[in-house]
């Protein structure tokens, strides 16, 4: 049986629950769960904000363990390793997306808290391909965020081939910002952070940002007009997204990661003079995952984290729903 | 002096009109005009649709035209050369973009009708750098059009990357999207058009689409989710764009050059799982034009147009607004 916290109902809080997985797959690995970092895409699912929970709910997608058991057809893992498990937990390995190395496109992904039980407990399982060894170099306890809030806006970053001569933005410094503006400080990008809050426009500068500005002041972004090569945007609120089209240069791009509810009003005017585009993209491959952990070791970066022992896991959820966590909060689940 | 045809204002007829166009600049060129498209932008100019027109203005930017006379430090093309003039004229030649070779997207750039007279003339001047030679193969009759309506078209086939191996689809069969249509045929891809109207689905076909899809039918684009790598649409009216975001394949572009007025209501979560980008891009510049001339002249591509003399501008005007073009409206200067 797998020891886990679940849910009983979008209001319930977090209670131990136990759950038999049944036998484990050909192509499955079972961990053995060290810690797990909290996502906001956590509380969404917990409080069934997308529609799709199924209750009792076992959240928690930002895994880090060690293999201890594997399927018999098992080759990329070998029991013992240190491995992250992200959003997805499987693909059909077989589509065209998972042939083209898109697992993170396939459309028969199965998520790892959707239908099925997280990391948010003594053992979770997923497929092979899925279960990411960690470099030797990185602190496996920080390491959580980065299979999610940390793949999220790295992905888009090697999809929409950033150069190191590009100017860049950062719109929202939180979980996944603040890995952002890390990312592309050793991209060799000139970083600008956007954010709301005056304490956050100097911690900005400590993560990478070469300067901040304040992302609700119209005057700004004006003097900001035609700079950006790429602007990311980690928000889930609707901002005036024509205006920061006017802050791209030619050519640019606006990326959205942040999930924005309202239609983004955007016009065909404010993208045609300069050949710009808006996008989004879903949380990336299990290559560009290995990709990021590689460059993260390479250059020491890491989220910043608060440790939460696993027994206070419903005290760090209401911390991560307060807005006051700096920057993602993680699970010792020893401690 | 130049003799031209001009409108007084936004309800007047095109009447003769002389003007001195000054001393010809050293980097300048002056066109004997053969013919000239007229496209929808001479149409809004006319009318003072964006608000920019300045009395009385001479339309005219789909110029195929002879050179005359040029400056004396004109090195491109010389006296006699067989050349085209599309919607810019200049750009300042020295800035990052015209140094990078987008010239099209010059922040100084000049409209060939804005703010000086265009190709509804005897003549016509602008920057050597506009004046693109005519291949000898092409028909010069049938040119203008691709100097607008077809550069515009042709620009993000270059810019995006679009390879032989896409699915692409083209929204709107008109004076753009006929074009559209010939240049992914002949680029290698498999082309769909989207039409509302049924006499233009078969028509489509004749001009390079595999098929044709009703673009105002729910239930087709349904059936065609998921398949598109790129799809241009030439339309100005709002249409379903996340329908539209529905038919991308994974990777896939929604680009518009149709100049919609509306914001287009695209969502975050239409793009988010397929990596999806919506963009716009100008006029090409003067190499991607001469890129596309030598592209039609190997590949036998030109507008479909109806010719009429000089003599009945007014007519012509009339049978474009008229909506009944098929495809392209060109005057003969010369008849």
């Amino acid at each position: 049986m797998i020891k886990a916290y679940a849910a009983q109902s979008a209001d319930s809080p977090l209670e131990a629950f136990e759950y038999d997985p049944g036998p484990l797959g050909n192509e499955d690995v079972e961990l053995e769960v060290t810690s797990c970092g909290i996502c906001h895409s956590d509380l969404s699912v917990l409080k069934n904000e997308w529609g799709f929970t199924k209750y009792p709910v076992v959240p928690g997608h930002e895994v880090i363990g060690i293999v201890r058991e594997i399927g018999s057809g098992v080759t990329r893992v070998k029991v013992g390793d240190t491995v992250g498990l992200g959003w997805f937990s499987r693909s059909c390995m077989t589509c065209s997306q998972c042939m083209s190395g898109d697992h993170n496109m396939c459309a028969k992904s199965e998520g790892t808290i959707v239908g099925r039980h997280g990391g948010f407990a003594d053992r979770v399982r997923s497929h092979e391909a899925w279960a990411v060894p960690i470099p030797a170099g990185l602190d496996a306890m920080k390491a959580g965020p980065l299979f999610c809030g940390g793949l999220t806006v790295f992905n888009p970053i090697v999809q929409f081939n950033v150069q190191p001569t590009d100017r860049v933005g950062v719109i929202g410094i939180g979980g996944l910002g603040h890995l952002a503006l890390q990312f592309l400080r050793a991209w060799g990008c000139h970083v600008t952070a956007f954010t709301s809050s005056e304490s956050k426009m100097e911690e900005a500068q400590s993560l990478g940002a070469h300067e901040a500005i304040n992302s609700k002041d119209p005057k700004a972004l004006r003097r900001a007009a035609g700079r950006f090569d790429f602007i990311i945007s980690t928000v889930n609120v609707s901002l005036d997204w024509n205006a920061y089209l006017g802050c791209l240069a030619p050519r640019g791009r606006l990326h959205h990661v942040g999930a924005v509810l309202e239609p983004l009003g955007v016009s065909v005017f404010s993208m045609m003079p300069k050949q710009a585009s808006v996008s989004s993209s879903p949380l990336g491959s299990p290559a560009t995952a290995a990709m990021m952990l590689e460059f993260c070791e390479r250059h020491d970066i890491a989220p910043v984290v608060e440790v939460f022992p696993v027994a206070k896991i419903n005290e760090a959820i209401a911390h991560l729903e307060s807005g006051k966590a700096r920057y993602r909060v993680v699970l010792d689940m020893k401690a």
